[in-house]
């Protein structure tokens, strides 16, 4: 039934860009020294893998913790390869899937890629494709094992694929032997104080003179996640205000109310 | 068979007030500071969710000890969004279902809630619907990765959604990453003395001059649920009684009466 | 299938008191204070669910040792509230079921239940139902979710339920938090000396003169099984003697006898 | 399906008997004092379930080291109880069954003992029953529930039934609550010095003079079937001897002989 | 299914004796007094089978380290035995086997058995037919429960079996109550120096000058299987050389290659 | 099923081949003593088994750590013995099987192989056909059992099998007794200094004088697969650098920027 699977399961090149800009919704920040690092090696990388007769196959993982962009990163690594065929493999499309029918979904898109010259998959969220949970430590050993022989299997001569994976849980995934299985480990950060100045200040929401009071106001390090929310929570105000006009540049944020917000989330 | 499941499960937008008003029987009562502050924090949240264009998803968990009023909370918050959507996915409604079936079900109901453009899910008591048990710690790793799903996959363009959820067992919760996928966690006491003399004041089965002694007589905090289930043993009185004169107001409870009924649970 | 299963579950109204009778074969003797005062106590309980309005759903555990009566007693409690529906859920008539079957025929008896305005269901001997076993701690987590819904499930507006549960494990079914799942619960203990010598002055089969010495015989305390048990076998006699004759008055039962018997199973 | 199996296990009253019988190949020797106060107590038993009115459920649990003697024994009372209903419920029978067949079989040999007045059911070596394995703790939970549950059903009005298990893992069933089902346990020792003396007298193998050296050869204790395994490799004889000729009474065993396979099986 | 397969299984006695040669390929050569004793005990235990009326089964266990030429003395005892029905049951020819089908195949060797007045039967390597394996402990348990039965059935009147099992992992049985199962116990020891003198006599390869160096550059003891390897790699010569001239007499093996092997396996 | 799965698998000699030279994409580098030692070993034993008539069967693993190069050694010396059956047995042809399928695969592969006068299996990667997984050292006994049987099952009269296993977790297959089914065990180690200088003089991409910095700037040890990644990044250069022009000599890769490279991976 495997195969039959796999035959059901369409190829689905039309949608992919659409979804790899909605892991990117409101654009892309700048996020400081370490995330432009990391994203300007996997770009290295991808060239390597556009140049060299011999990369037929690389592969990399972006872990770090949650929140901290990881899925936004290889979205646009993978768009800004220009690769004739990218997709992302996540959970979110898996929904009900019995752990057969991932495999057969996550062997046809390593298929299909094969067909690509150049290729980009992104396995986004390794944890949540294996159905891990830390309580007994349990998991889909055979998405697992399917993920491991096609992290080593050669496209067929003359192709080219990159394989792009993310996890918040790194340390699982080695227990596993999962991460050694990649060819390149790249961390990707939380913000520290000097990359939440970059972040607001991208975003324009405070006033200038604001802007180190409430870095400060905010703990050593922070994923970008749980920030841009912050914001949010305080653009919307107390009470008829319109958060719009916040991010149009109307408005600024009241910082003590900034104060306030990140005082309930605590 | 999930997607057939899919199929079969009718939307039950009819039912859904019912649902709700009938997790607050006897409508609701003032509980006190710390339910107001939850109360008034959720409700800024949905208003968030209703006016900010970049807040498609926002996830809240409310926790709490067993019977401290979280199911009537999130029921009240729901109802006083005025949300077009709104639902309850509660495991007395899954009775006999197997792990595919309630998978399915969640996903429906999330998958009718992207056709509003304001819902609110309310995921009660979330250790249920995950079959939660402490020995072996065993509980449906299917129904809990859909969930970890559900909670981060964002709404079609255009569409909001808020998902209120309950659990008495956070730290299970959260030894499953299932905590840390909420946006917002608001904690639901137990009412400490000052709450439950605002309760019984509210409910007014007591003598005035008789509040100081009941209230000292029950322990430093108890759920309001215990609370109201010991004003029901007393109303009943010894013999030909009639509970509904003291909630009438024609009578009130006899205090020492009330201390028995008291002794004979502890 | 489950909901195959239950439509082929027929109810069995016209059974049911014939079940509960069965539960206390040769009628019910005076055990002593503390016997008594869980049957008022509970007692009182059922005047709760037919008087108050506001009392839809009593739930009440017995617990106690092995043997110490509490199936005797609960159905004693469910004859006596002369509920028009009242129903025992026993393993006995569960053997070979399959678990999706047991649950499937205890949600029809609750089904059941809420279409009689006043109902008492007793769900008897849970670690059984459970399928419990120490070793592994193995259970059936289908049939303890489906109790720990049903136990908290409000009836339909308009109808009253009472549940009676017994258990001689309460430790195993505490860590399934399945005690704090019932409203009330009552302990019944077994015989102390003086329970022991009002059982066997009801029973009439000793000597007045013999009745201390045969208590003092006895162990600190014993479950009332057993001590019928004992005084059954002792009523047999070496030889050609007659029980029958013992219970009818006619002769008295041998205290030097009774003691060989009590050593012989020690 | 466990009722299609119900249907198709037929009874098998008459092969009842060869069973039993077959359990005591060479006819029952005299085995000392402690096999016969356990013979003699069981038989009490037959007599009170015969006569007394309100003993309708009588179990009772043979409990002793391997090859002690425990299933002779109980076929030897079932077989003098001269009960119209007699049944062994052994593992041999049931080689291949799936663990529902063999809870059918059993639960079919308690319906058809309903149907006699007066029944003995030998449950024979109920750790095999229960495919009982140490490593890992395994067994077949399904067939201890059906188990736990008959042993405590009664019989229908005007019935009566004996139940009499073996077992050499009392401390396994004892953890699994299965020893305290039973109403009375009896207790099936190896052979000592006196018994083993009685047993080779009663099979008259050795020369008279011979015996004492020969007890005083062997361990402390030993289970009566090693003891006949023993006695018959010792009657083989070195070379063309007929082993015949010594339980004919023709020729007694050579005591050194004898030593020398105790050796070799040492 | 079980009893499906049971049909499906054919006899196959013809196949037998064919398969006992090929466990001694090469025939039989002295190893020492120890494997002789162990040969010589079992031979008087077929005796016994074939003359005692009181013995209908016997069972004996072969057991040693791996390697040790259990199977092939096995084969020897069944083969000398002359017995009518001599039949293997080996994992070898199972592969693919489901469970059930293992038993059911086992069961019907066991009643192909009982046809024949005298048979044998080999249980080769038990581990593999009960899938033994180290980590976790996993074996299959339903084979474990069809062998602990089969071992202690008795045959109908008038066959005799006689069971021989092979393991060398006797500690893992033990643990399984798989060895106290087994009548007789016999250890099937590594050659020690004087057995591998006798071994390497008996091949002819080495000149006789050469033995006690040869013999005292090995271990304390060694496997006979790992002595017939490195004999027959060091036969081989480094280049042009041909075995079977060694194995012919034709030629010697030169003392120090034969120790270089030696060093390139250790 | 699993028949129906041994006669659905067609041979696949044609393609066998094929798929070892794929294992070797570049050519075979000198790695070294080492190497060249271990591969000398393997091609006496390939000597053994084409000429020895007592060598029916052989079987040698390959173990060392990841990357180092076994496969690659395996498929060379398969392709260099010109046995007429060769056969790579990997889990890269096995994606989305069952475990059944997968035994029945690799029993196929067996009965095939048996069919050839001479033939070589190679079992790669044993841990991947096994889905070995370190957390909760999870398996598929299926195959484990299926794979310990066939390297000791002897090919029929006249055939002669070599097996040829690889595995970078020799201590996990030691524990499944899978190391000691092997006749021998060779070590195939990472890379130290000298045969990482040897490997890249092969290549010729550095200038002779960079050789020893370059050597020295590396781990004590280093696998073969991550020199020759690193190799094939610094190839490719900063920027419109063509990898191709090193390769082909034209051009030699600048120390500093290997260096770079060396340090981004670490
Ligand atoms: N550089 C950026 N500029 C603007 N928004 C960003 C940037 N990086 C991430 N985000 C936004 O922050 C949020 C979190 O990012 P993302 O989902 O990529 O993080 P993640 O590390 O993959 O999280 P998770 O651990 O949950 O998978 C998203 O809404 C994303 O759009
Ligand atoms: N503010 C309130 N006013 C009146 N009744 C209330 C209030 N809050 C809760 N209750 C009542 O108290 C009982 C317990 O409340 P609820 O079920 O919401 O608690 P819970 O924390 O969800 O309990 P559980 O842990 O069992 O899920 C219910 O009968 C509910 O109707
Ligand atoms: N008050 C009583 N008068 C007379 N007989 C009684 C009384 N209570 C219990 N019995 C009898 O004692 C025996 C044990 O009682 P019962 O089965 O109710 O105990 P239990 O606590 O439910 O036991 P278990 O733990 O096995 O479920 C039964 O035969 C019952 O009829
Ligand atoms: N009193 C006796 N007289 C003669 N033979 C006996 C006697 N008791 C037992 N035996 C014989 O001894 C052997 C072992 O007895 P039995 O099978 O009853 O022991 P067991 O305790 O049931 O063993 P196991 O623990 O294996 O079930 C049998 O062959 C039986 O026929
Ligand atoms: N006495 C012997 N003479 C000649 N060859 C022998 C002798 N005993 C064993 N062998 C050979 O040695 C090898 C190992 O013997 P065998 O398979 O019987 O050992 P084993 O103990 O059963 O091994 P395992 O533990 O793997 O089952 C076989 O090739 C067998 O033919
Ligand atoms: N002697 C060699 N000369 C050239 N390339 C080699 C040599 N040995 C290995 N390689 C190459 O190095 C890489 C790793 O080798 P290989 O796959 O054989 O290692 P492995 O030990 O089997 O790895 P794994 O542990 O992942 O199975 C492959 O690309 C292979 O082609
Ligand atoms: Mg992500
Ligand atoms: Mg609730
Ligand atoms: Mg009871
Ligand atoms: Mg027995
Ligand atoms: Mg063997
Ligand atoms: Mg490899």
């Amino acid at each position: 039934d495997f195969n039959n699977a796999l035959q059901e399961v369409q190829p689905a090149f039309g949608a992919a860009l659409f979804e790899l800009f909605s892991c990117r919704v409101n654009g892309m920040l700048d996020c400081g020294e370490k995330h432009k690092h990391v994203q300007e090696t996997a770009m290295t990388l991808v060239e390597q893998v556009r140049k060299s007769d011999r990369t037929a196959l690389l592969t990399c993982l972006l872990e770090g913790p949650p929140g901290s962009g990881k899925t936004a990163l290889a979205a646009t690594i993978a768009i800004e390869s220009e690769f004739p065929f990218i997709k992302i493999i996540s959970a979110e499309n898996m929904i009900g899937y019995s752990e057969t029918s991932k495999c057969s979904l996550i062997a046809k898109v390593f298929e299909d890629a094969y067909k690509s010259p150049f290729s980009i998959i992104i396995l986004d969220d390794i944890e949540r494709l294996l159905e891990y949970v830390n309580i007994g430590a349990r998991f889909s050993n055979v998405v697992l094992q399917t993920i491991l022989v096609l992290l080593k299997r050669l496209p067929p001569k003359g192709r080219k694929l990159m394989v792009l994976g993310t996890t918040s849980m790194s340390y699982v995934l080695d227990s596993m032997d999962l991460v050694s299985a990649f060819n390149v480990k790249l961390g990707v950060p939380n913000l520290r104080p000097p990359d939440m100045k970059k972040v607001l200040e991208g975003l324009g929401v405070f006033a200038k003179r604001d802007l180190d009071d409430v870095v400060e106001a905010l703990d050593e390090e922070i994923p970008i996640k749980k920030l841009l929310m912050l914001v949010e929570m305080a653009a919307q105000g107390n009470q008829d205000d319109d958060a719009e006009d916040v991010y149009a540049g109307k408005r600024k944020i009241d910082k003590n109310y900034f104060m306030e917000c990140l005082q309930d989330l605590a």
